[in-house]
């Protein structure tokens, strides 16, 4: 049993790319239509054969869907369900991919009023954008966070549930807060960090951004992808789930406040013990199957 | 030409295991003796073979050796030189792998005066430690930075290049100064903020750490796989590299407040304009052979 028939996917960059793969690969009877606002990537997914049909317009690819995933930056939601609200089908379902919750449910219920919206995440992705740079594996193994309101439909939301199971992701249902709270720990602080070094290297007088790039292999680099990020997409997100954001920010920098005065001091036990503490981390995600156990992240050393 | 004959490798972890290996792949007829203080990594050095032969005193290891590696944490280094400066051939070459230099330097030059020294530091690693994390293409394309004293042996200089030259790796030659700059910011800092991200989200009250490691391939993995290096030998680099490091964290710490107030006051344009410039450095960093090309370092998506 599928759960949707006929699913359109609105934003074809690496997440609506790879939603289209991996509908493909995991329910080839499904019609697919797509669209974007990029005239440029329409003909790339057209070239790649994304989707049964690549509409010209955002109305146009959702008239006959039962499923419609939004998967543009989070800034765009409203818009671009502005754009489409009209063409809407009475019975179909909205969903979504953005990284920010409270703010897309904003959008939903000022756009679509009486649409049956159930918000989603997929916590997968990688550095890279576009059309060219999905693929059918990126949810396995992954979790999709869903938000539904406290009144959504509960067998729309099974079938979003079941709709990413089938791609391949394990779902959990969480409030729209506190997803945006969770997330500005594992995802949106990080991002910001990643940005801000990459940012202070490159900006250095005494040490040219040559020598940065050569010895990048001692740590450094690890911080190069995440902030190789789409710059649209990230810019949304810290400007969508800012209080958030900020209070991780916040805490983050006592935190390092603290370890800076323990090395101004010279206090090694507080170092070590802090150091024996986060390799556990890593130990947890690893057995808990959230990265490659792999040293290096399985890099190539050839 | 081999440069050395006889080496010596007193620590026998992740980098001292994996110059064994390299040593054996690339220029096997050498004679190859280890040392390591922990009995336990000797016996698994043993069982695997890491050497022709391993002592169970730094003395003994180094006795006939012509060059001499010190592969201990740089807190270790003058404790270690004084254990074997009694037992070192006189026209014997003494190098280490340690990532600060100025401190090895001074070490160096007060338990081993009149000896033949040509610090060096392979820029490379991962973040599993002990006998049984290393391999022979640790080095291969990597850069190792040596910074031999104003007056020391060019012809021993060459030797030391050379034997890094066979083991896979690029050399260049620096003040041991700039070199404690250069890494403060390419490998120290990032190490520093890893850390401290870490920390951070697991002393959390409202996310949970099950959520925080369910939910971490948002970005935050990324930084869990540094801050699962070893506790000792990061420790000794942050006490022994002290003053750069603050300056490093100094100018960080500026960075980063200046994106929080463009997140607190919604400046797109500012957030746009960092994260379009740091997503060009990841691409230097890629055409310059420092990072693995593929898309999200070639982690496993099946």
């Amino acid at each position: 049993m599928l759960p949707f028939a006929r699913v359109a996917i609105v934003g074809l960059g690496l997440i609506g790319s790879s939603i289209a793969h991996a509908v493909r690969a995991q329910m080839p009877t499904v019609r697919l239509t797509g669209h974007d606002a990029d005239p440029a990537v329409r003909a790339r997914a057209r070239a790649l054969d994304l989707a049964d049909d690549i509409a010209d317009t955002a109305g146009a690819a959702v008239t006959d869907a039962d499923l419609v995933i939004l998967c543009v930056p989070v800034g765009a939601m409203r818009d671009v369900a502005e754009a489409l609200a009209a063409d809407l089908p009475a019975d179909c379902v909205v969903s979504d991919v953005g990284s920010c919750k409270g703010s897309v449910a904003a959008a939903f219920a000022e756009m679509l009023p009486g649409v049956t919206v159930v918000p989603a995440h997929p916590v997968a992705g990688t550095e890279r954008s576009g059309p060219d740079a999905g693929f059918a594996t990126l949810f396995h193994r992954r979790w999709c966070i869903l938000t539904p309101a406290g009144d959504a439909d509960p067998a729309a939301v099974m079938r979003v549930s079941t709709f990413w199971e089938r791609l391949g992701a394990d779902v959990e249902i969480m409030d729209a807060r506190h997803h945006d709270l969770v997330l500005a720990v594992t995802s949106h602080l990080p991002h910001l960090i990643a940005y801000t070094i990459v940012g202070t290297a490159s900006d250095l007088e005494e040490v040219t951004e040559s020598e940065v790039i050569k010895y990048s292999a001692g740590g450094f680099r690890d911080f190069t992808r995440i902030a190789a990020s789409d710059p649209t997409m990230w810019r949304d997100v810290f400007l969508s789930n800012k209080e958030a954001v900020l209070e991780m920010l916040q805490r983050f920098s006592e935190d390092l406040t603290v370890l800076q005065r323990a090395i101004r001091w010279g206090d090694g036990d507080a170092l070590f013990d802090l150091f024996t503490r986060t390799r556990a981390v890593r130990r947890s995600i690893i057995e808990h199957g959230q990265d490659d156990p792999r040293p290096d992240f399985g890099r190539e050393h050839i």
